[in-house]
């Protein structure tokens, strides 16, 4: 019989279809049809020696043979940099002008690399630009949330191949992040706990469904995830947002976030996915009920109707067969 | 500069990219490099003269040669129809067993039907079969939730081309269904009002997001809506649940559909889509401030680790010009 499981932290029930479950070696991606990669291509805005075909550099990691890591503004920005928050009301509509910040990190000035194989040095050049960037866009006052994310492969909503990563600095609070803070919350008004520390407690404790830990940071498949590998990096320090990210962390985060990647590339043979940093809100300072943390979200499945007309998933495998599996990959 | 827009119905946030919008006709899918389908294969188990390939039948419409319309079990349930409803809590994780139904309508004898080639008959068979799914469903104790939907290709999650829709019967409420609810009971405590009738009696008046009107039903563009050409077809009549759809209103929901899919199919050359109606609670009588309704959503564009990051959409396309270029496509 399939099981419903319910994920106490946002509430949301998820079916795991326990008979259809196929085994995590079912999930291996058949081998890319596409050619390599160059190292460069001379189309890309991102590699490096290309400098000019992006728009402003709002900030960069500098090495001994240039940089690093670039920050740019995004071309095609999901919200405009200029102007004022207006709202609108007119009978029913609301509406809001759309101002807010969305850059690019270009990740690493080669065109060919996943970050599932930067090195960890790489890594935390990025990570720590991603500190920069939302610490950067939380001083704008017309920013209510910032959005860390990215997208790999096609499916996951990238065309281009070379590797980057956004931040997005909202106007307002998407409903989606309203929900969660309630249930959180809700949940500190009934137990005195944090949600995210407490699930972290259990999970430590159960040890099916952790995949990588590091000194402070844990990485896991939830138990009622919404699909094959979705999987958490939880700080285990508890801070509700991102931007209270110790320095001595940021390393650490880097590493874990590459081996966990680096399951995905080797275990799966390298999934479309996407990965993103929830964190508290821009305008809260330190809450006892939130607790930043990562989702990657591997790009195995595909929702429908049933997924928009319940708003549930079905979730073709069994978590922990799935932690099992990635514990298992072993790293060159 | 781009716009964001609140539904407020779902309270969610949309940004409607009005620089980077497409033109309605730049959603216009190329030919469909398939074959043409054979009006019946010996392969598929839905075709009329395969119905020893399906499990049980529980409902058929007839006609004069042979069945009209079939219901059957689906063969790889998501819920299981036995058993009982038991809930399991052991420390933080809430599980329950996945009992409900699951059930597969099968449209049509023919394979190579759209629902956008039916004559409005076979899409009142198909509607009144719905009515009577529905019904039945909701019968069953352990029912808290009926979802009617359809899957129309394969981005929209189908790789059965015969035309088919699904129910289930969910022994839960899903977590987006009751936040709706509880939107709405919060609209109808402000203002005595059920928010889905004074968004009708808004868009009446407004017409730019009209796209077609039936004496029952009236179909058109949300103001926020979340995707390209993402529709609603609401019943004039306030009633919070789709059983309670008079007979006379059968056929009319059913032309206004078959309508709406035609303009879809001829405006931007069969589209995957999928489509869901959204109902009161099982359990629930007539509510004040609930009104059942129809979603089309056609698979246009890709999510992203935007939207999986802010659960806020982006819409490359403007409401009004999509409803403009739906309601002027001819239908032969």
């Amino acid at each position: 019989m399939p099981e419903l499981r319910q994920n106490i932290i946002t509430r949301e029930w998820v079916i795991i279809a326990k008979e259809r479950a196929k085994r995590p070696d079912q999930f291996v991606r058949p081998p890319r049809s596409s050619t390599h990669l160059p190292a460069y291509s001379p189309e890309c805005p991102f590699c490096a020696g290309n400098e000019q075909m992006t728009v402003r550099e709002t900030y960069r990691v500098s090495g001994d043979n240039g940089w690093k890591v670039r920050v740019v503004l995004n071309k095609f920005p999901a919200l405009s940099p200029e102007g004022d928050r207006v709202r609108h009301i007119e009978g029913i509509y609301r509406s809001m002008t759309g101002v807010g910040i969305n850059e690019v990190i270009i990740e690493h000035p080669r065109h060919d690399l996943s970050p599932a194989l930067f090195t960890v040095e790489d890594m935390t050049d990025v990570v720590a630009t991603y500190v920069h960037c939302y610490r950067e866009l939380k001083k704008d006052p017309r920013i209510e949330a910032v959005i860390v994310f990215k997208n790999h492969g096609e499916s996951a909503g990238t065309s281009l191949p070379h590797p980057h990563s956004q931040v997005a600095g909202m106007p307002i609070v998407p409903s989606q992040i309203r929900h969660r803070m309630e249930e959180a919350i809700r949940y500190f008004d009934e137990t005195g706990e944090c949600v995210f520390c407490t699930t972290l407690r259990h999970e430590l404790r159960d040890r099916q469904r952790i995949i990588a830990e590091s000194p402070h940071f844990v990485a896991f498949i939830p138990y009622a995830a919404l699909s094959p590998f979705h999987l958490w990096i939880f700080p285990r320090r508890h801070a509700s947002s991102f931007e209270d990210i110790f320095d001595h962390e940021v390393a650490d985060l880097a590493a874990i976030m590459r081996t966990v990647l680096a399951k995905l590339y080797y275990g799966l043979n390298d999934p479309d996915f996407n990965y993103s940093i929830r964190s508290g809100l821009a305008r809260d300072g330190q809450r006892e009920y939130f607790h930043w943390y990562v989702a990657v979200i591997p790009r195995l499945a595909k929702t429908a109707g049933f997924e928009i007309g319940s708003g549930m998933y079905i979730n073709p495998s069994l978590p922990e067969e799935s932690a099992q599996f990635l514990r298992d990959v072993q790293l060159p």
